[in-house]
């Protein structure tokens, strides 16, 4: 069944990056028409890149090879369930279904913090352990007018 | 103030973009020391990443500055406040403290997602708009195998 042929060559991605010191336990592919158009591995560590996890690296991979931030009628498929920051990425590139392997309570018994930050972004804005403090200069609201103003603009 | 003296330029960067079309009206930068290491503006559009929110470009600046992949003493700024996706990066990436101009609800009002997103990711899995599937090949946990036996690995 080609979910579990994806699947497993994500998992492949996953282990080879952990093998060759590439970086986490992590691998992703995107599938459009039955065939893979980007793949992405953890590379945090070595890139230096907070943000750069598996899938954030398979869905910007795949957005650059079809030239378009939406990816719509794509599959994820990722060897591990998506931390928020990257399923925030996958709502915004608008793809149609998610598969993935380990669970997040998987990768928490070795010591990735998932579960930490979704229930941090469930907190309102003032109980989260980062302080996020508004700051409201005279300009604030310049660019939000500026854009509903906008004749031409590209909205996503 | 020099709160109000960064916010006002990250506000700045995003009034530019919105008139030089750049992308959405989202701008910001990362500061150490009192000094700003990194900036982002909105490029989703422009660069066709829906990766590429001003907060993600601005901590991935920061970070190959730095060239670590924690920002642990540094301050964000954002014209508005984080979305799920860069609220994630905000801390893999454990920035100290996040400064924001504009809120979610305005945001929301010009036509963007943001809270659709936070709304979503605090459901769970089987409840999402995006349907996540489990798929369990039979490699499946291998690579969190060798990543618990392995023994020069860095964490983060």
């Amino acid at each position: 069944m080609k979910e579990e042929m994806f699947m497993k060559m994500a998992v492949d991605i996953a282990y080879e990056n952990v093998v060759t010191n590439g970086g986490g336990p992590f691998g992703a592919v995107v599938v459009k028409n039955g065939q893979i158009i980007g793949v992405g591995r953890n590379q945090v560590t070595t890139k230096k890149d907070p943000t750069a996890h598996a899938e954030i690296k398979a869905i910007r991979a795949a957005s650059k090879y079809l030239n378009n931030n939406e990816l719509k009628d794509c599959q994820l498929y990722t060897s591990c369930e998506p931390c928020p920051m990257c399923l925030g990425a996958i709502y915004w590139a608008r793809l149609k279904v998610v598969y993935y392997g380990c669970t997040n309570k998987d990768s928490a018994k070795i010591g990735f913090d998932d579960e930490f930050i979704y229930k941090q972004i469930a907190l309102p804005v003032d109980q989260r352990s980062i302080p996020m403090v508004r700051v409201v200069p005279p300009n604030t609201y310049q660019p939000f007018h500026a854009w509903v103003n906008k004749t031409n603009k590209k909205k996503y």
